[in-house]
């Protein structure tokens, strides 16, 4: 493709308000791997009450935890994500994986004639 | 699907850099129906230099013109799209139409568990 043109989305789920997407998700997987909240949030450069508000706004939508505090709590302590969390963040990252492959088909298709 | 969770996508192109996106697609099709790039601009509460700098940058990006300016260019002239950028966005809107079926497709499937 000329200059390298190529699509790039940003994929987000909404109920009524945005309530999932890349933020949340990355902050979910660094839980998985810092085992804390407030360690994920540090490595994103990210406050951590934001962290905090960030999933509690995705856990009201969603209707389910996220994260499951084994201690301390709101002020840091471990975080893991419950079980419906690795469920759904993995139905995000799929949906997400193959949604950028349809992308990258249908793109060559709608713009074969920038070529 | 349980509380209306559905997805929302954000399309955008790059080439080295973000090159094309909703709002260079609003513009566009707003000069269509205004024909002049100051209309359109003020319809979308637009800084005129703003909607003047974000058409630039994407024509640099993609090495054609996007707006043919009838009369007084840069200071708010009449303008109407290239036959280039006509071309450009009937493909830029198919494939949001066509990529955002497939996620609702997509989406149904990857989160079946979710109902």
């Amino acid at each position: 493709m000329k200059n390298d043109l190529h699509p790039g989305l940003t994929i987000r789920l909404f109920t009524d308000q945005k309530c999932f997407g890349p933020g949340v998700a990355e902050l979910l997987h660094r839980v998985e791997t810092e085992h804390s909240l407030r360690a994920a949030a540090g490595a994103m450069e990210m406050a951590y009450s934001k962290a905090w508000r960030i999933v509690r706004t995705a856990e009201e939508a969603l209707g389910f935890r996220l994260l499951h505090s084994s201690t301390g709590g709101k002020n840091g302590g471990g975080a893991t994500l419950t079980p419906e969390a690795r469920q759904f963040l993995e139905a995000y990252d799929r949906f997400c994986e193959e949604l950028n492959a349809q992308a990258d088909s249908l793109f060559r298709s709608c713009f074969a004639f920038y070529q």
